[in-house]
């Protein structure tokens, strides 16, 4: 077993655990900051540090299109190359590769897709895009699934829901065959001396690793854990299938997948509380890209365990501000003189020491700044909100 | 007087000095980082403070038009706008203003120009630059000058210099009447406290800073500072002649203008060497707009006590970062895989943590960071280079 997932309380249907990973305990419910490129665009890893993220989700198919994962493989894998002490969890590159719908072509084999960077032709099967996260090195890393599309008919559900089953156990396959080619099973850098216990004889190498001298990883939580993501669209009876089965595979935890792809939310909620039933409570489950704060804490209430979603940096990004108070769109005029800190309640960095006035001048002229403190901002309103939940359960 | 200057030591030429402002004190000499519209741009004040900035410049022309002088002084000022509560010095605008050479008209009265950023139009003159610098309430501002262009003949220098004298003495003459109407000088937030001291009746304020009751400013670190600038282009007897007349007016200190507008770097340092001849001893001396790190040592080994330039954090946004084995361009492919710091000499938080590989990704990847962290580094590149030279007066 490669992740303990220890449940020290729960409140109904909710539960709050503690992730063993290899790189440190993650606190759940969890929501997971989005690093697509190997950084959560503008934010400094000491401020995530700082602000207490415990994971961070790395996406595998723009990090296997740049820098590349060979590249990010020989530097010691993504933790390293992005100075990232803490977990990290990685998509499998294929809910990117499906939106890229006019670029794609999929076969059983798997997906050929043209870059949205230079238009060249790549592929991605159950083993290239396990290969990779292998290469990457997350500490959990997903197995890869056809997201299907909405609203599709029942036929189109099951066929993809059964190619997603297949793929579920040729991922599976071949992470057994090859997890121990992960980058740190075998070099552990000093700098994670904290939260490695190296086994057998370390010996120092030219760059200040220590490079583990024999295979015997006696250690359990030294090897990513890798989950299998349940499909089967809107329809309740394919969804149970789709879970059931792919327990039957077997993984160190669940996804529920192909939500939040233009479907009603109060659909999702009911397709999330409906999908849950049928998976293991000892087995972490993680909902993929929700949600707003509302849902993050509907579903983490109905169970759900690990959330991540680009809105609270995007957002960010485009001057959208969650806080205690709602949401406030920072261009507005009406902010031009407010000399009161962004969220009163909120004790970021950000509203801390800045003004509404402050940070709406940043914004309108378009100043690097900005994006950095709206994000900061943002990323502690989601980051808070899963600490109320958690004490909350 | 508004500002003391007190020289600690002398090394030949070059002094080592303590500027105490109203806003804290500065060790000289100086390289002051531009923040041109309220913000290094990227770089959150946290960690300008963590860098040991002790003053940074500010462009009044940039604040001017966005978010307007209104507006700030409303606010309690630039400090308190930017929440920045160490020192701040503004330039009057006319460098900026001057540079829009196909949108500006200038005549005896002051320069009408376009906005580079709606092409509307504007006026500043000695009085309005005066006017707006009061506004912003920097500790030291600039008399409005006119930067002549390189090169010039005689005529143009002399009749340039001549109406640059005649705005000092516009420039100073509207300091002296308007001087108190500094946001700060009457109002001191809280925020200040530790820096300020408060003289009179303090009385709470309904947004928590204190009004003082009286005009009793008994503490003359409390008010704005006003340097004159010497101008007479690349011409050793209209230097001399600028800077005497300049000195005869009378300011808190005094800034060598006119110079890195496209001359030979050779012919700066022989102008600066000359002019500082006829600079008093016991006043500041500033240097405007230089220069590159080799430069800024020369300088300061010249006498120069505080220096400003866009280059370390404009090249850091162009990817060119200023390293201890030299400049490095860090978008060149031969990085991708390098993991060694950026500068094995530098303790910057860049240099303790990331590689040149990961730096080299951000850039390649236009990401935001990768402007964050190279700014960072340039940062600190040119204070530490101010330190050593420091310590070694």
């Amino acid at each position: 077993m490669s992740l303990r997932f220890e449940i020290r309380k729960t409140n109904n249907a909710a539960r709050r655990s503690t992730l063993h990973t290899p790189h440190g305990e993650v606190e759940t419910p969890v929501f997971m900051p989005v690093g697509t490129a190997a950084t959560v665009k503008g934010v400094p890893q000491d401020l995530l540090e700082q602000l207490d993220v415990q994971i961070l989700l790395g996406n595998t198919y723009h990090l296997y299109l740049r820098p590349g994962i060979d590249q990010i493989r020989k530097l010691g894998g993504l933790h390293r190359f992005m100075s990232w002490p803490r977990a990290i969890l990685t998509d499998s590159g294929g809910f990117q590769v499906f939106s890229l719908s006019d670029l794609r072509k999929v076969t059983e084999e798997g997906v050929t897709f043209r870059s949205h960077l230079d238009g060249s032709s790549h592929f991605l099967s159950p083993e290239t895009a396990i290969g990779a996260q292998i290469g990457l090195g997350a500490d959990i890393i997903m197995a890869f699934d056809e997201c299907t599309e909405f609203p599709a008919d029942r036929k189109r559900l099951r066929d993809s829901m059964e190619m997603t089953l297949r793929w579920a156990a040729r991922s599976k396959k071949h992470f057994q065959e090859h997890k121990s080619e992960v980058p740190w099973a075998r070099i552990y850098p000093d700098y994670y001396d904290d939260v490695c216990v190296c086994v057998g004889d370390g010996q120092a190498s030219k760059n200040g690793a220590r490079v583990i001298e024999n295979d015997d990883l006696r250690l359990p939580a030294k090897a990513q854990a890798l989950f299998g993501i349940v499909q089967g669209g809107m329809d309740h009876a394919l969804r149970k299938e789709s879970a059931e089965r792919t327990i039957d595979i077997g993984f160190d935890g669940y996804a529920v997948g192909g939500l939040s792809v233009g479907e009603p939310r109060a659909l999702t909620r009911e397709v999330v509380e409906s999908t849950l039933q049928h998976l293991p409570k000892d087995k972490p489950r993680y909902l993929m890209g929700v949600g707003t704060p509302e849902e993050i804490v509907e579903y983490a209430n109905l169970g759900i365990d690990m959330m991540d979603c680009v809105l609270p940096t995007r957002a960010a990004r485009h001057g959208l501000l969650f806080t205690s108070e709602g949401k406030i769109s920072i261009k507005q005029a009406r902010y031009s003189g407010d000399q009161s800190p962004l969220d009163p309640s909120c004790s970021c960095p950000v509203c801390r020491r800045y003004s509404r006035a402050y940070l709406r001048h940043l914004y309108s002229s378009n100043e690097v700044l900005s994006q950095v403190l709206n994000t900061i901002h943002n990323l502690t309103y989601y980051l808070d909100t899963m600490r109320r939940v958690r004490h909350s359960i």
